[in-house]
C-alpha cells in the first residue's frame, strides 16, 4: 500500500468529519489532558486496519502513541483488545470516528472475504475482488481483500484489458477484438475476455487471451469447457456468484472466482472503544 | 447538496478508476462511435442518484446527453429503466463504474432507510442517521438518508455539540459540562447530552440541554422517563437499535431514533446496465 | 480549531508569498546561519495568534524553535514581547510575512471584539459575529472573535437555517416557511427567523423558531416586543449595529447582538519584529 | 489577472461558505424558481469586482446570467446599481455571500487607494502597495490597488530583491550585499535597498541598486538626499506613512510611496443586495 | 488517455507559467482584441500533441477556437502548419508557452521513437519505453511513445511485477521469488524477471515468469538462449541499448526492446508560432 | 528554492510512480528489512540534486537516513559515489525511480549549462535560461541552471515584462508600447524589449527599456549597435543561439545570452544505483 496516499486519504477524511473544529471536545477538554483510548472487538472475525489506526491517530496528532495488540489478518474474538492509543484526550476523541469507520469497514471486508475463501476448501479455486469498491476507498478495500486471504482483480481501467460484450460486438468478434488490442498493447498488460458460449471460448483461446472469464455460466458448463483451455491461460468465473454458490463454482475446476459482494456489500464489523481519562473535573 | 463539491468528488473518483486511461475502451472504440447506455433496476426499492448520473456522466464528458426517467425517491421495480445516456460509447463505458458504484450505494441507503421509516408507522417517531458514514462520502450518504424519508443527525464534529460520558466525567457531571459549554458556545448550535439514568436525565433538563439522547436505554425506561422532559427539548434514542427493534422504540414516545446501520451496513442495491451500439465492426 | 486545516492554510499562504523562492534571503544568507526573531506589540490590545506563530514557523521549517511569551486573549501593551523564534535566519525571514499578516489581523479582530464586548457591560447581551469574514480565513476570523470574548454565529450556510425575507416570501409567510423546513430538517439544527414587525414576531413564535432575529429594528421596538418571546427562544438584534450603538441594543434586553464589522472592517493591529543575527559578514 | 487562478479561489471560498449545502435555500426553494439579484452601492467610492461578480456567480452555477452596469474603476454613488444577476433563486442566494464579501473588500481597497492617490495631487509621486495583503487574497488585493489608480510593489519574495537591515548587516554592508546578490541574480530582477542615512544612500548608489527605499526617513531628509540619486535609480519612501502624511512625502520629490494600510486596513465598502422573486408560495 | 487528468495537468502548468497574471499581455492588449495563432514545424518529424493544443487553449479560455491541420502520428515537414487557434489575442499569447513546451516535447519523443522503431525493420521485435519519464509527465510521455509507433512498458510500480537482482537475492533465488509473489498476486498482473545468465533463464522459465528480461545481455547470448523460452512467455532485452544498437538486438529474435532514451533524453522538436493581429494601435 | 513546494512536487511524483503500491517490493520484502542504497556517477559532469535526494527519500519515508558525499555544483567523475541512503530496503526501492529521474535531469542541465558557461571564457557575457522548461519542473530546472553557473531569466509571465513583436505592433511601436506599460507598471518590475533593427534599438533606448533583447541578430550587428546603449540598460542576445555559437555572441560584447536548449534539450545524465541488502532469504 502506498503510505503517502494513505496519509492523504486520512487527511481528507478528517477534514470531512472535523470541519473547522470539534466543538464538543475543544470546549470541554484542556489541550494537555491525557488519556488512553482502547479499541476492542464486539464480534468474531478478521482484523484489518493496523495501518489505519497507526497512521490515523498520528496523522491527526503526531504526539499520540499507538500500541497495537493485533496485526492485520489476526482472528478477533468478542472482547479482544485491538489497540491502545495514549495521549491528549482531545485528539483521541476528535480523531476516533474516522479511524473507527475505516477499521469497521476493512475488518468487515476481511471477515467476509475469509468466509468466501473457506468456501473453496478442498479445491484449487481462488477468490478475487472486482472494481465494485467504495468510490475513494479502492486502495483500502482491495487491501482488506488481501488481508482476508483472497486476491485482487485489476485495480482499475488502467492496469488490465477486459473485453466485454460491447467491445467484442463493435470489433466484430472476439478474435478480431483481441488481435486489435494486441496491435497496440504492451507486453506487461494482460487481456481478459468475457465469454458466454463454447464457441466464444474457443475463439478466445485461439485469439491468445491471457484470461478467460466465464460470464454468468453455470458450474456445469464451466466444468465441461475447461479442458479446452490451455494451461497457460487463466480461467475465471464471474457474475452473480454469492458466498453460498462458491463451492459449486470452486468444484468446477475454474481457477479464479470473482465477487463484487466482498466490497459492495460488506456490513460494518462491530468494534467499540472506551476512553480512560487521567484528568480532573473543572 | 453542494454541487461544486459533488463535481470535485466525482473527479476524484474518476481519477481513482481511470488512472492514466481506460485501456480496453480506448484500444477498441473510435472516439466518435455513438451509443446509448441504459440503467435499470434489478430489484425493488427506492431510487437515489439522479444527480450522480447527471453530473457523473457530464463531468467526465460534457458532450453526453442524460435522460432521467426516475427522480430521487421514486420507487423502483425490477426491470424499471432509470436513465438513458446518449453519446460517445467510449465515454459511456469509461465513466460507468463510478456512477454505478455510487448509485448502487445511495439507492441501497435510501431503500434501507425507507424500511426503517416504515417501522415507525403509527407513531410520531422520526428516523435519523449518525456519523457512521463511509469516509469521503458523508455528503452523499446523508443525502440518501433524506431521500429515503428520514433525517440527518449532525454532519460532523463541527455543527452540533454532543456531550458523551467522557466529556461529562472530565467536566464533573452533566450540569457542569453543559454550563461550561454554554459559556463559550454561540446560540446557533444545539447541545445534545447522552444520558443513561433518570438522575442524568433530570440533570440534563436542569442544565438546559437542547436534546437528550437516551443511550442504550430500553424502550420501557424511555417511556417512563419521557414525561420528565419539557416540550421544547428534543428526545432521541440511540445505541444498538436495529430495523427490527425500531417499533419498540418508536412506541416509547421518543421523538428521534438514530441508526448507524443505515449508512455503515447498507448492501449495494442491484442496478444493471446495457449498452446499445450504433457502430460497425472494424 | 482544526489544526490539520490550519496547517493546510498556512502552506497555501506560504506558497502565495514565497513562490519559487525568497530571492533576497537565499542569496544573502548561508543556510545554517542562526538568529532570533522577536515579535512585539506596537499598540495596546488583545493578542490572538499563538497557534499561527507556532504552526506557521514550524510548518515552514520544522527545525525552528518557538518560544511564546503571550497566550491568546492576553492584553498587550506597546512594547510587549509576544514571542521569540530561534533558528535558521533564512527561514525566519522567509516565513515572517505570512505569520505577521495573520497575527496582525487576528489580534485586530480580537481587540475590536473586546471593545464591542465592553459596550455590553451591565447587561446580559452577548456579542456575536456574522458570515462577513475574509474569504479563505473564516475559521481563523471566527476563532479571533472567540478570543476577543464574543461568540460565533453560524459557520456557514451548512450549520444553521436562517430564513430571510426572500425565503419567507416564497414560502408564503413565516409560519409556512418554518413548518416547511421542519418537515425536512433534523433535530440538531436550529432555525432562525428574521422579523421586522410585531406580527412577524408573533408568527415566528407560533411557528416554533429557535431564534428570532430583530432585523433593522430599533432598540425601542425590540424592548417592547421581547416580552412576547418565550424563554426557550433566543433573541438576536442585527443590521447596521455599530460599536457605538451597541449599548442601546444591549439595554433593550435582547440576548445576542451580531456585528459584521468585527470581521469585515478590522484594521491591522500593529505588531513589529526585529531579528538578531549570530552570524558574521562575508 | 490569472482567471484560472481566480476560478480556483472562488471554488475554495464557496466550499468554505457552503460546506455540504445551503440548508435554508435548499429546503425552501424549488430548484427551478427564477429571480433577479441586484447589487447596489450604499456609499460613495470606487467600484472593484466586476470579475468577481461575473466569475463568482458563473462558477457556482453556469446557467446564471450576469448583467454588469458598472466597470472596475467606476465611481459609485449611494444607490447606484452595480449589477443584476438573473437565474435560479436558489443559486443566487447560495452564492451571494462569497461574492459580496469579496466585492466589498476590493471596492474598499480601490476606494481607499484613490483617496491616497489624490493626496499626491500636484506632484509626480506615485502610490504603491506592499506585501501586507490578506493571506490567500494577494492577487485580488493587488488588483484592487491598480483599479484604485495606484501601483503594485513586488508580488512576493520571488519577484524582486529587497535588502533590509538584516541582510545588510550579515553581508557586511550595503555595497557588499548588493555585489553579492549581483553575482547570482539574473538581469530581469530588480534590487531594492533600504537605507536610513545619507551614508547608506551613497553606498547604495555606488553599489548599483535599482531602487532605493528611504525607510522611516522624514520628508525633509528625503528631499535633501534625493539630488544624490542618479536619474535611472528609482526612489521610494516607506515606513509609517499614512493617508494624512502622504502630501509631505509626495512633496519631497520621491517617486514612489508605499502604504501597507491600503490592504491591511481597508474597511468593507458598503454594498447591499435585493432579490426579486418570480415564484409563487407553496 | 484520461482527459480529466490531462485538464488537471494543464491547469497546473498554466499556474506555473502565469502566476498572478501575464504582465505584458494584460498591459498591452484590450481583452477583446482578436487574432490568429499559427503553429508550424521547423524540422522534419512526427507530430504529437493534438490533444494538448486543443485542451490547452480551451482550458485556458473556453472561447478560443482550435483548428487542427495535423493529427497525432502525422509526418511533419519543415514549414508545415500544425494548427490555427482563433480568438482573444491576450489569451493566445498567455497560453502559448505551456502548449508549445509540451508539444515540442511530445513530438520529440514521437519522432525519436519512430527512428527507434525503424531500426527494427525486417524483424518482429517491438520497441517499448521504461519508467524513465519526466516526473509529472508520465501519462503524456507514454502517449507520445505510442504515437511514435512503439509500445508502453508498465505504467508504474503498481501495474506489473518486476523482479530485479535485489528482490531475487533477498527471496533466495528466482524460483523462490516468483513462487513467493504468486502466492499473493492476482491473475491480472504479469510477473517479469530480470536474468543475466542461462541458469537464471531456466529458473525463470521453470518458475512460471510471464516475461523474461535479458538484462545487459549481448545479442549473441540472447539469440543463443531464446530457444529455451516457451512460446507463451514474452522476452525483452534491456540495459544500455541505444538507437544504434537496436538492430543487433532486434536481429537476436527477442520480442521486446526497452529504451529509457526515448523519454529521458528526447530533445525538443522545433515548432514555431506566429500571431496575426486583427487590431489597431492605441 | 521553496522547500515546501519541493515537498509538494515530490509527493505528486511519488503518487505518479507508486499509485496504490509497489507490487514487487511489497510482495518480496519484509517491512523491516534494512539495506543501503548507493548512487554513483556513470559519466563526467556537474552534480545537481542534493535536495532531491535528501527530501525525496525523507518525504517518502521519514525513517531513512541520507548521507550525501557530493554537494550541488561538485564535479563528478565516472564511478564517484554521490550518496548513500540507509534504511528499509522496501522504501529505498520504492522511492528510487522518482529520485533518479530528477537527479539525472538536473545534473544534465547543470552539466550542459557549465559547458555553455565555459564558451563565454574571456568575455563578460553571462548565460541565462528561458521559459522553455519542462512543464511542472520550472523551479527545479531553473535551480539546475544556477548550479551550472549560469543565471535565470524571468520565472514566468508574472515577474517581468517582455514586449515582443505582437505587443509592439498592436501598441503602435516600441515607444508607444513601453510608455503604455509604464503608465501601469510598478517600479519593481523590469521591461525588456525585443528589437531586430537599429531603429528599434534607438526607439527602445529612448522609451526607457530596462533590457534590450537582440532577437535573432548577428553578433556583428550586435557589436555595431551596442555603443548606442547607455550603461544602465542591460543587453541580451537571444534566438537560435547554440552551444557552438555562444563564443561569437559572447565576443560581441553583449551582457546576456539566453538559451532554451539548456532546459528543453538536456539529455539525462547517467547515474546508477546499487543496493546492498542486510537481509536473509525466506
Amino acid at each position: 500500500m502506498n503510505q503517502l496516499k494513505l496519509t492523504d486519504m486520512l487527511r481528507q477524511f478528517f477534514h470531512e468529519d472535523i470541519g473547522d473544529g470539534d466543538l464538543s471536545s475543544e470546549l470541554i477538554f484542556d489541550a494537555k489532558e491525557q488519556g488512553t483510548y482502547t479499541l476492542y472487538a464486539k464480534e468474531h472475525g478478521i482484523f484489518c486496519g493496523a495501518l489505519i489506526i497507526e497512521h490515523g491517530f498520528l496523522t491527526y496528532d503526531r504526539s499520540l502513541h499507538v500500541e497495537l495488540l493485533k496485526q492485520d489478518g489476526d482472528t478477533l474474538q468478542q472482547g479482544d483488545v485491538i489497540a491502545h492509543v495514549h495521549g491528549a484526550i482531545r485528539s483521541l476523541l476528535t480523531a476516533e470516528r474516522v479511524v473507527l469507520n475505516l477499521v469497521q469497514r476493512l475488518s468487515a471486508i476481511a471477515t467476509l472475504t475469509q468466509i468466501a475463501v473457506k468456501q473453496t476448501a478442498g479445491t484449487n479455486a481462488k477468490i478475487c475482488d472486482t472494481r465494485k469498491t467504495m468510490p475513494g476507498l479502492r486502495m483500502l478495500d482491495k487491501y482488506a481483500v488481501r488481508v482476508g486471504g483472497a486476491f485482487n482483480h485489476r485495480s482499475g481501467l488502467y492496469d488490465a484489458v477486459m473485453l466485454k460484450d460491447n467491445h467484442i460486438a463493435f470489433a466484430g468478434g472476439i478474435y478480431a477484438a483481441v488481435q486489435h488490442v494486441k496491435r497496440k498493447l504492451g507486453h506487461t498488460v494482460k487481456i481478459e475476455v468475457e465469454i458466454e458460449t463454447k464457441e466464444q471460448l474457443l475463439e478466445a483461446v485461439e485469439a491468445g487471451a491471457d484470461i478467460i472469464m466465464f460470464d454468468n455460466c453455470t458450474p456445469q458448463d464451466i466444468a465441461r469447457w475447461l479442458p479446452l483451455v490451455p494451461a497457460h491461460i487463466a480461467t475465471e468465473a464471474s457474475g452473480g456468484i454469492t458466498i453460498d454458490t462458491i463451492p459449486h463454482f470452486a468444484a468446477s475446476g475454474v481457477q479464479w472466482i470473482s465477487l463484487g459482494q466482498l466490497t459492495h456489500s460488506a456490513q460494518a464489523f462491530d468494534i467499540s472503544a472506551r476512553v480512560q481519562l487521567k484528568g480532573a473535573p473543572y
